[in-house]
């Protein structure tokens, strides 16, 4: 499994969505439909981004999720943290510990600090984890808006619309439509 | 499983003991014994360190590994190829080609260039692997060696010593003690 799973990928394909479409609540199954993607899967995926508060979920038949802040203030790194968990890149298992020389017992020196190996680790870690705090969703949604048709936006925006206008009551029990 | 894997970890030990000790040339089981850890597992990353150049393998009594380039040469980047193999961070499924309206006939202009999405990550990537790459195995044999003092240098040399006289014919069959 690669390291930033597809979890992240349909999440950020969610969000995208949203910040183009703000006057717009869109339930999880929605969303699913919209992109062709597993709606039990992605059921799983926005409750996560709702807990770290970069989505709201509003109920009633007009409900659904919306983004709890501006696109401007989420970055690739919050929504990854928030769908992943801090996930390190490496779990040191203190091989340095384990020096024959030592016969079973490692002196303070060898086994104080962080180990070398893992701090260059560490390094690189910090690096990726900047360049995600960087980016944020704005930035990406003005990128892909840039090659985005208007007559794809027009047909997007009557599909929605025709979702919401379709709702029934057994849907509208939950916002989320969870399953 | 982490991104980076407990045989980066082993491999990476390994080196730094070769860096120190460039008189000796240590077999694999002999490095494994060194460190605590398993001689078969071990036997598995040093021959692709071998493939990629980075240490190069003698045959004989006194054979083993030894680097094939300065230390200063060789950076975490290059060793963590070597041994994992280009790892993606990300492996993009391509969520944007499968919306509604497309109904299954993406057009060109959603699916030419990378996704962008895709790009940020990889943008994260290149950061996280210009990071490793400009951390070299030198560097961080200096930073251990401040720390070590010289008595477990001289413990460790008597170590190896003692390994390399004790060497059977048998053993000596190949340089690499594969098994």
């Amino acid at each position: 499994m690669a390291y930033i799973t597809v979890s992240v990928e349909y999440g950020i394909h969610c969000l995208l969505w949203l910040v183009d479409n703000p006057q717009r609540s869109l339930s999880s199954r929605e969303l699913a439909e919209l992109q062709g993607v597993s709606p039990s899967f992605l059921a799983k995926i926005l409750p996560r981004l709702e807990k770290a508060g970069i989505v709201k979920a509003n109920e009633g038949i007009r409900g659904g999720y919306r983004l709890a802040l501006p696109a401007e203030k989420i970055s690739f790194l919050a929504i990854i943290d928030a769908i992943e968990g801090y996930k390190p890149l490496f779990e040191c298992q203190e091989v340095r510990q384990r020096c024959a020389v030592f016969d079973g017992a490692p002196p303070d020196w060898a086994i104080s600090d962080t180990c070398s190996v893992h701090k260059v680790i560490l390094q690189a870690e910090k690096a990726m984890r900047d360049a995600l705090a960087t980016q944020t969703l704005a930035a990406v949604a003005s990128r892909v808006n840039r090659i985005t048709p208007d007559s794809f936006i027009h047909d997007v925006s009557s599909w929605m619309d025709k979702k919401i206008e379709t709702r029934t009551i057994r849907t509208s029990k939950t916002a989320r439509n969870k399953t």
